[in-house]
């Protein structure tokens, strides 16, 4: 049996770990590689963590009941009654994907381009990742015409597909799929006996309240296992705490059964005063809700300042209706930014980005499509400020892009976009 | 490729909570299943912890530089030269050692009896374990002859042991390797080309301070990976947080670079308040060595005593040197208890102990064993309270043993393991 020399470390992590040393040297960079969420702690969360930290037992391997029954009221607020004897909680939502993974055994179909880890960690658990692509602006999920055709092409050629990894809304696009996509999805995977692991991390950072993003839980829900945490809404990726919601069913029940088996031998349990303080934020009180109202909109309107920008310069970009994302495609610039200078492919161009400009940002082949493509996917959710007193500013301001911080920022990215492709062709054939 | 449909969860961690469920249905039980150890939190920790609540960045997958450089610190402390470089932190030694397996490759020599999670891990990281059975009285350590002839019998029947697991001090036995052994143990894995992967969570829980355990780092620094953390000796199970020492050499480096390749996929970095106080911690200011001596203390008075009422009852254990565990073995009594309750193997004895008397513990088979023997597997480390105010107690009692909660618990032992056999033969053949 081969070891894992395949595995590399996560592209955002290890993006993020380079600026950090360039900025540590003394360099002027901007960081739009990971998604960590550049705003403070809220303060009552702080106050809940400190008055946790005499807790130190082990406590249940899912997490404590105070935890599960706050994260069993969160779904059912949105529409997902849930038994909390069937929600798992544990060090993040990442460790939990990996160990259903794991649970679920076989090969995994993910989403092309999908998050950087899904296909890692398919590689990690035994089995292989099984790329679909996305239907256009519709990032996430993958394509459920397409879905049939490669689960039954692999079938055919011996592979063992168990499940499907959808992201709702997705990273790395910054869109949501539609309803119906989400229906034919689950469809396809009813008749394909797969499994639907639903990452819902972004859940509450849609823009329109009017059209929340819709789980595929709601579609398929005899065979939906959907994860979250506080990572994104909350900021609290360095907190590590996520749950998962496992279907009211025999399934469900077994899934159950071997995450708790997993969990127990890779982690033991969440860490104990995280869990109070994740279990108080995921009852969502007043002062939290407003918080995450005030966090989502400061993302929206930064991350709509730098899509203006990216348009306006000629990007390629899907309408954005959440998240912190953009994923453009710089393909009309192709013939200028390779005349300029001599770069031909995404890979190459977040090269130039980082080390002409000091820009941080990955690549599509991070996500699992092919180097060619100029499109590289942004996060905008550290433009927000260095400091606290910064970060509290942008939450509270009415118009965050004029912010001199910020607006410096954007302009240097519009400037950046500007130089990367040089001058218009003045005479355009 | 198969899914992990024989993952079981962990036997301590199951049995912990069948216990805690009858205890909330108000049974009287004694809960010696798990190594939890029963003690409080310090409140500089807790002061560390209540301070760091503002951290939210992930930071360096390995753990951020205070951390790394602390636990460095610790290690030179204790004779072994460590570059903070070469030190991955993660959330408990549990995941280190799970994602080291998964570097590592291949399959894995265990010690039996064996902590019950190594097994369970190698399985989980796609390989198999190989069993190599202790020598008495030195647990934790494959002997090392058994070790040459079983790894040259599996490689000629196909299997591929990369590394062996050691456990310096152990659990099960609470005993520690002999350093003659240990050498041997470092010569016969250079010879046999194997990587040895020294759990030494307990390393600070040797009763006698003239003879502190040793690692097989000592003996075999090229190819040994260390790891400990903060569970034991300061109580923190419940935190989460551990740490693994690589070697200062090209296989070091290379196991670094695969070790956080694997913890970016699958938990991206440690809590990040938990680091700052773990960080504390490890720096072993005076106030935190003063506690762990008077936790070392008090764990050694209440095994002792055990020991003691085990022993007068017939019992064979091993001289305890260390952690919280006794492994006795009941065969003395065999005839008598199979009379008196028509039980015959370890796995009944256990069921007997927890229906007929309400005490948890664990089977010999929980650690890799065959199912008959009579050996059981105690853990005494929540007998020291059930309140902080016991607890605080207790740690700073002359005789913990002459405390009435501990020594009813004590009694009990006594008086059940006297009912387990009954009144002896008065005509022994």
């Amino acid at each position: 049996m081969a070891g894992p020399a395949t595995v590399t470390m996560s592209a955002t992590l290890a993006a993020d770990e380079a600026l950090a040393r360039r900025r540590r040297a003394g360099e002027q960079v901007i960081t739009m590689t990971s998604g960590e969420i550049g705003l403070p702690v809220h303060p009552v969360l702080r106050r809940v963590l400190a008055e946790s930290a005499g807790q130190n037992a082990y406590g249940p391997v899912a997490g404590g009941s105070a935890l599960r029954e706050a994260a069993a009221g969160y779904w059912r607020r949105r529409g997902l009654d849930t038994d909390p004897g069937l929600v798992v909680a544990g060090p993040g939502s990442k460790p939990l994907l990996f160990a259903l993974l794991l649970a679920i055994g076989g090969d995994t179909v993910v989403p092309v381009p999908g998050w950087v880890s899904y296909a890692a960690q398919a590689r990690l658990a035994g089995g292989q990742p099984i790329g679909v692509p996305i239907r256009p602006g519709e990032g996430g999920v993958p394509d459920p015409v397409a879905l049939r055709e490669v689960v039954t092409r692999a079938r055919a050629a011996g592979r063992d597909p168990r499940c499907v990894v959808v992201t709702v809304p997705d990273n790395p696009t910054g869109t949501v799929a539609h309803d119906g996509t989400l229906r034919e999805l689950g469809e396809a995977a009813r008749e394909l006996g797969l499994v639907i692991v639903s990452d819902e991390i972004y859940g509450d950072l849609v823009f329109d309240a009017a059209a929340p993003a819709v789980s595929p839980a709601r579609f398929a829900p005899e065979r939906t296992v959907t994860t979250t945490g506080l990572t994104k809404n909350l900021a609290l990726g360095g907190w590590r705490t996520g749950v998962a919601r496992l279907p009211a069913n025999d399934l469900g029940r077994d899934l159950r059964t071997a995450l708790v088996g997993v969990a127990s031998q890779i982690w033991s349990s969440p860490a104990a005063p995280v869990q109070s303080a994740a279990a108080y934020a995921f009852s969502e009180p007043s002062e939290l809700t407003a918080h995450l109202g005030a966090s989502r909109r400061l993302h929206e309107a930064v991350i709509r300042a730098v899509a203006g920008r990216l348009v306006a310069a000629g990007a390629l970009l899907a309408p954005v209706r959440a998240t912190c994302y953009l994923y453009p495609d710089l393909e009309p610039l192709r013939a200028r930014i390779a005349r300029r200078h001599d770069v031909h492919t995404g890979d190459g161009l977040t090269r130039l980005l980082l080390d002409r400009y000091g820009i941080g940002v990955l690549p599509a082949s991070a996500f699992g499509e092919r180097a060619e493509p100029l499109r590289l996917r942004l996060a905008t959710s550290r433009l927000y400020g260095d400091t606290d007193e910064q970060r509290w500013a942008a939450l509270a301001a009415d118009d965050p892009p004029s912010l001199p911080w910020i607006r410096s920022v954007v302009d240097r990215i519009e400037e950046v976009v500007a130089d990367l492709a040089g001058p218009a062709d003045p005479y355009p054939r």
